[in-house]
């Protein structure tokens, strides 16, 4: 495998509030070779996900900082195509953290063997990976699902949220949820079979977002499934029912902010209601990944769940599909396919 | 029992903001006869609690509002000295929702009788009752309260709050709290045993609060018992260590706001750190009380609990006595002696 070159994508300084281009910077390097062991891969899908933005920071946090200069990492889907290690012949697929490059060469011990055959590999960076196992994790464990649960979700549209609509509808629940867009809403109504949607680029305050929650959500809200924090947050404490679940995924609207922001100011009705906001993180919960390739898989097959992808092509176009996020450029899924 | 008179304290108007004097006016009434299944209750204390706060602004909630020219209600324990129920002889003791006037009629069905040679009758609107109980509840059930646990207590001197340091001891967990005064914090730390105490007003800032928070609990905290709201809740959330728990009992801070406060600019650390936020009401949890009554009693008994009570005399004062709550005159339970 001589003469391989590998294009990858370096930290090339940390965003201060929306991350910009100049953040990154594209690399081209000699693939070396595999020592004793080791496998190389072909990237073929990436993934890139918001939580990606505070490893940008250099601070600790549940996963350590990205360091300048260094190419990032995240999810990946790729083949095997030389190999020292007979656990992982050539031509295993494999779901693994080194992504934002070409060819990656690792010892396997950490890489998830899929089968190309149960479904798209890139399926396994979305309703069957990482944010499927969010959101199973999520609604279901943090969340606390109850059959007839008024459900709502924030960033309904996008890669945990469309799973955590089809789930919650699958079990039975009225759900409801707010995008960003009429085409998004479109496709939450009539593809995902949610019960009602709000395009929250329509609301003009807070008390419009909280009168359009509250007449989509006309039983109140037992589950508020957090993705966006802000806005959403302020009217889903007003709408929530006694006794309500608050599953904090993320905050996506917070994520970029370069100074603090106010909370929600009514988060004292937490206690007069007995409220549970939790927050989470999916590697907390791996022990449900049984289950969830069990479940998820099955209602795929079924149509209870539909996969929605945005795909970006070439590795040049990481960054801005990363960027993306923060813009609401992604639907469903960001991925960005490698070959 | 004709000719019998009863002063009461009833609501004047609604408190806009920190209660004053005006909101409240002494009457006296002539305690009509009781009819039949009725008893006649003279009360000899009763409870002020920040809850009532609450039920003084004309919102829903889970307790009704109190109407203005009515009497207020709360806990008291009284004595039945005229009965036409069977069940509830004269010279029964009972704990009921009847306070804030001297004689109250009831035919006993919601009334809980009290052996007064257990404890001293007051202790059953403290220690042994509803605050009791709320901490009991709240640090166990809501607080998952592990041994080895690192406790932080807000408002720790409090009728809540005092019992809940104690309880945490008990089960052998590290405890800190703060209070409002350098006599609270020496009871803290001498009679209840706390390990570490912190007089808030002391610190300035929010910064000089957490910088103290963070010394009084080197190995963070893993259990925040919130009573207070504000730059407590904001240190904390700061200070928490992964997968802790938040009971939410009360935010007394934010009781006599006017205008909307800004909520924690940082509950988005709840994400990272996986934390629980929940509130509760204690008549939630009364499956706990058969539970409570066996181990608190005991505890007492040991002296690992002591009781600690602040004693207005007389009705007149029960609306100082409810003001007090407020600006931190009660230490332990605030109670008022009516007879």
């Amino acid at each position: 495998m001589s003469g391989l070159k590998s294009k990858e994508i370096r930290l090339a300084s940390r965003p201060s509030g929306t991350p910009v281009p100049e953040n990154f910077e594209l690399a081209e390097i000699d693939v070396p070779a595999i020592g004793d062991g080791q496998i190389l891969i072909r990237n073929h899908w990436m993934s890139v996900d918001p939580y990606m933005r505070g490893r940008m920071m250099d601070v600790q946090s549940y996963v350590p900082p990205f360091q300048i200069g260094e190419a990032l990492s995240g999810g990946a889907i790729g083949e095997v195509v030389d190999s020292n290690n007979p656990d992982v012949p050539v031509g295993t697929w494999l779901n693994h953290m080194n992504g934002w490059r070409e060819y990656a060469i690792s010892d396997g011990s950490f890489d998830q063997k899929i089968d190309p055959s149960l479904a798209p590999p890139e399926a396994f960076l979305g309703v069957l990976g990482m944010p499927g196992l969010t959101a199973y994790a999520g609604l279901l464990r943090i969340g606390e699902l109850k059959q007839g649960d008024n459900v709502f979700v924030t960033a309904a549209s996008g890669a945990v949220g469309s799973v955590v609509c089809q789930i919650a509808k699958a079990k039975g629940c009225y759900v409801a949820g707010s995008a960003g867009s009429d085409e998004k809403c479109d496709w939450l109504k009539n593809e995902a079979g949610v019960d009602a949607v709000i395009n929250y680029k329509n609301c003009k305050t807070q008390q419009d977002l909280e009168a359009a929650m509250a007449a989509a959500c006309p039983k109140g809200i037992d589950v508020y499934f957090e993705n966006v924090g802000g806005d959403h947050l302020i009217s889903a404490l007003n709408l929530m029912n006694p006794f309500g679940r608050m599953p904090l995924c993320g905050m996506i609207s917070r994520y970029n902010d370069t100074a603090p922001q106010p909370g929600p100011w009514n988060l004292i009705l937490a206690v007069g209601k007995s409220l549970k906001m939790q927050g989470f993180i999916v590697s907390n919960h791996l022990d449900m990944a049984e289950d969830f390739l069990r479940d998820v898989p099955a209602w795929l097959a079924e149509g209870k769940i539909k996969r929605k992808e945005t795909i970006y092509e070439g590795i040049e176009r990481a960054p801005d599909a990363f960027m993306g996020l923060f813009s609401g450029a992604n639907f469903g899924k960001m991925l960005v396919k490698l070959s």
